[in-house]
């Protein structure tokens, strides 16, 4: 195993994402954040050892083998292009992009290794496959697909059981959909394959937040050293 | 499509599980059962459309593309002797058979396609190929399988949950077994990985025993015009 | 214990529910059949040393201690006005019945024992009363009520989901309704009771029809020699 | 309603379950800390509006209405004593105290409120009731209870698992258990009623350790002005 670290950019690292990746990055050898980017001048140029750089600064940062980003649309650009730049991967889990950008995603993807996605879980991620897997296998079966959320989330179905409905129709089935809002459920997604006499149930819970995190700390490390193309969070399981 | 139907041999027909097979195969136009073998000589020659023969007759029985087995130990034989002899597939569910009786099937298999499981449900070999392959893909995660069958059943961990935890194997989990016995419960199988802060939970439920009878029927479609080999149900999927 | 079986007319005896009442009463000791009533002239008087008769007969069949009547709409008033006159117990399941008929219903418990009722089965007449119990001591928490019945199921929810509901809002919830029509699925009601950090779920899964038919025949049971009134099957579970 | 706040003593207040307990009193106007006892001599004397006391200076707290307890075995005695001699209800959740403990407490209940638990997690004690009717109302079906806790938990069934069993034994049920120990989960008790073609499921979820703080304050509220005697959790339920 090789044992020099891969050094992460974080954008967006005054962010709840950012604050999860600083904090969990900081209990993993393999990794070592060599820049956490924030919006504003940083009020302390150095945290508990690690640098941090205004958006404005981002050019002058130090060599790093992956970014990521978790911040707002408009940061996505800068980064991207950083990236591109210098050749190095990007992570990015910036919701509310526009086409345009993920036309420049699909773009630089000639060039660099990178992903962006809306759930970085890998339970997910191995679920999204899953659930492919078995509309394939189990061909006229009905498919439903329950996912729950807190009631502070308002778009439903989520992003994560189109997602899954997506591999599902991949796979040749035809998932409907229900939504249940209740408590402060952080995320669970049922989803269901019935025949005759039979059923296979394929779910997801989620019981803390840093999973996305540790997902996209993981996705940063596959991708390290991969060839240009834009993957999928299930592209990079082991 | 081929509009000729599959030629079914049901060795074993008197059973439970034969008897499903001919009610099953009944309704499927895809399939025909060209003989249906008991043991002792039948009452009626011809039993809805059905012909029957004992056991010793087995030898004269008519020209057939693959046989269904659900007989005893002994029967087992002479079933697998004709169908090597004549170069069909065979599907046997057989239980309580030898390590002789299984080397005889590996030493057929060199000739002809058969496929021999403790447990025909497509829903139970698809999740078996799921579990392999998230226990590949979340190494380091927790494996648990719960199984919960009626209160009947004596053996536990019951076989399926066992070949759901050889799968589990494969894919490079540990998985640890919890049994329950309650009521006429079918048979129940919940694998669960556990990582942090999120699982993953794969479950199939069996809510009528005709999908074993289902099963071996698909199988026998899948199984008809293979090359020789010995197959598993999940390599049988669509 | 009395060792005098409690004697029972079986009304609509020639439909499904009705030959489950008949196949599940013959093997009970403490119950006896003393009449099938079937809507035509039967073809034999006696099936099986049980007494048949035609729903013109009625007033002719000899003394028992409850009927049962799983019949038509127009098959409920002869029953009723029979019961009635000979003052003994009514378990009716007969669906789409009018408000004419409710309040006849009514009027008639002023004189006899008897219960209507939609779903005999006595998991989901105890899920009811557990559901009511769960939202007054949950003041506050969100209820999710989820309901899974085969495909050729047309009303949304089911009329289990909506007393479960009722059941709730006695409590103080208020609940929400999801339906999935999935397979064969025979019917399942799940009632989740979400709160800040935590859950409680409350779920019945049918997998035989036959429940129906015990639980019309535990009603039989508890409402003979009971004071005259209307019943729910909750207030006659142990 | 009554606007004076109940006047909460919080005795362990440096541990994890006291320094919840002063987060969520905080944010709950009907409750107002008015001493916070910690072990050693605080280096504090307040802190956020609330007063620091140490253990040895417990006799000259000012007046309040409820203690909750959640300290070490040697911390229960003391705050037993205070409560007592003040006339007033204790809420304690130490864990590992003695028969002569126990026996003391029971004593104390002759004149003061009190409740002693393992959980105070309301859904839990919900749980608890519907199991015990459960059990009551669906005689002769069999009675599973599976827990799962994450890795670290070392005591198996856990001892909510055994209250949920102990209810059901009261129902009249004879529970059997399993334990699952796996990633981080911090408490599910799964509670199955199995009879012939159905199923009851009894199901807590807990996550968020600051369900058992949220109980204990729950408990303190509907504990102020009660009779003495000794209460369980269930007993407090709204």
């Amino acid at each position: 195993m090789n044992n020099t670290p891969i050094r992460l950019l974080i954008h967006g690292a005054s962010g709840r994402m950012g604050q999860a990746l600083l904090r969990l990055a900081a209990e993993d050898a393999s990794l070592q954040v060599v820049a956490a980017v924030v919006r504003k001048p940083p009020t302390q140029r150095v945290v508990e050892g690690i640098p941090y750089f205004a958006a404005s600064e981002l050019a002058g940062v130090p060599a790093f083998d992956v970014a990521i980003d978790f911040s707002l649309p408009e940061g996505l650009d800068p980064v991207l292009a950083l990236c591109a730049e210098r050749g190095v991967g990007l992570v990015s889990g910036t919701t509310g992009i526009s086409d345009a950008q993920q036309a420049a995603l699909n773009s630089a993807a000639g060039r660099i290794a990178l992903v962006w996605a809306t759930n970085f879980s890998l339970g997910v991620a191995v679920l999204a496959e899953l659930v492919e897997r078995a509309a394939q296998a189990l061909p006229g079966w009905d498919c439903d697909i329950v996912e729950s959320h807190h009631v502070h989330k308002k778009d439903a179905p989520s992003g994560t059981a189109l997602t899954l409905g997506e591999s599902a129709v991949q796979g040749g089935a035809a998932p409907r959909y229900a939504s249940l809002r209740a408590g402060d459920i952080i995320g669970e997604h049922f989803v269901q394959f019935t025949g005759l006499g039979e059923r296979v149930e394929l779910v997801h819970r989620a019981t803390s937040r840093d999973i996305f995190a540790r997902g996209a700390l993981h996705a940063a490390r596959q991708l390290a050293g991969r060839a240009a193309g834009r993957y999928r969070v299930r592209d990079l399981l082991g």
